[in-house]
């Protein structure tokens, strides 16, 4: 017995709606992207859309959730370990760039978010309390006499952030080249530095 | 004796309509930016913009060209130092966030930069050539054994960029509230890490 395959068009579930939608927000920009764009895109009609999601921000808001989720999720993990702060510290950073990798259209749409719309200032305030958490931790480990207290908790939390954020501008799935993985790469550059220590 | 002031619209020399073109250009983006909304933030007729420019590339050719310049003259003078590759790096690094500090504006629009059109794809070219250099001075300052070399030079050339260019995203002139100056700052989160190593 074989399943009817539909004729014509090709069928969207919503999660491969999803992904082509993020690719034209993240090609055109969100602002940038009509309803008809994606019809277009998508080869169905809008009426095709309208039946997986209410509108276009609806759309936005499941893809900036896969990513803020995603990155909740390692704050939680990292908030059950029992070790002190910079191996807190460590796992986030190499949490987030595990996500990264692995929503990269998601966590790309969403560093572009700028506060436009509803469901974007509502990831901007996710994302900050992120940020909060990472800038807590960088206080604590500062506090334990872990980390060079010549850097602000503040500026430290942004550079490092800034330093994994950075990856979506060249990190492609498949190109690594390298033995180790990109996370571990990340945390030794990040934590030791490049330079060589002879002490 | 006074001199006569023009009357009405305020005048624009070449430096200060290139000043808020490039402010414009970085809210809207440059392919969002008509002439006609540059004449309306500026004040002045489409007319009196042509009696600068030839054209709103010419204006994006201007902006990108300070910040290349500036990168390029760092590059030119680290090359005339005759120290060990890792000095010449950590100078191209300090040398590149004091670049970003002063051309913020600039710097920006050349990361936005996407290569849609002839201007846009010799800036390009240019930041291509730039980060082959940085990615030599990787290399020979690995060959040196100076820098850990579990992270390739390419790799590393871009985290370190990465990490340069991500301050774009939050750093704001005057609102450094930290003893070390930023150039400082980055080159220690960058080369020695942020660990406390007791050996």
């Amino acid at each position: 017995m074989t399943v009817p395959r539909r004729r014509g068009r090709p069928g969207y579930d919503l999660e491969s709606l999803l992904a082509v939608a993020v690719e034209v927000f993240n090609e055109r920009g969100y602002d940038g992207t009509s309803m008809e764009d994606l019809s277009r895109r998508l080869g169905i009609a809008k009426s095709a859309i309208y039946h997986h999601v209410a509108s276009k921000e609806e759309l936005l808001r499941l893809s900036l959730d896969r990513a803020l989720d995603a990155l909740f999720a390692v704050a939680g993990r990292a908030r059950a370990l029992r070790v002190p702060a910079i191996e807190r510290l460590e796992y986030v950073v190499r949490g987030s760039v595990e996500v990264l990798q692995n929503q990269l259209p998601h966590v790309t749409l969403l560093l572009r978010v700028r506060g436009n719309t509803d469901v974007e200032r509502a990831a901007l305030e996710r994302r900050r309390r992120f940020d909060r958490y990472v800038a807590e931790l960088v206080r604590q480990a500062e506090k334990d006499g872990e980390i060079r207290p010549d850097l602000s908790p503040a500026v430290t939390a942004r550079l490092l952030f800034g330093l994994v954020n950075s990856l979506v501008e060249w990190y492609r799935p498949g190109q690594d080249g390298s033995a180790a993985s990109l996370p571990d790469l990340v945390c030794r550059f990040a934590f030791d530095g490049l330079r060589i220590r002879r002490d």
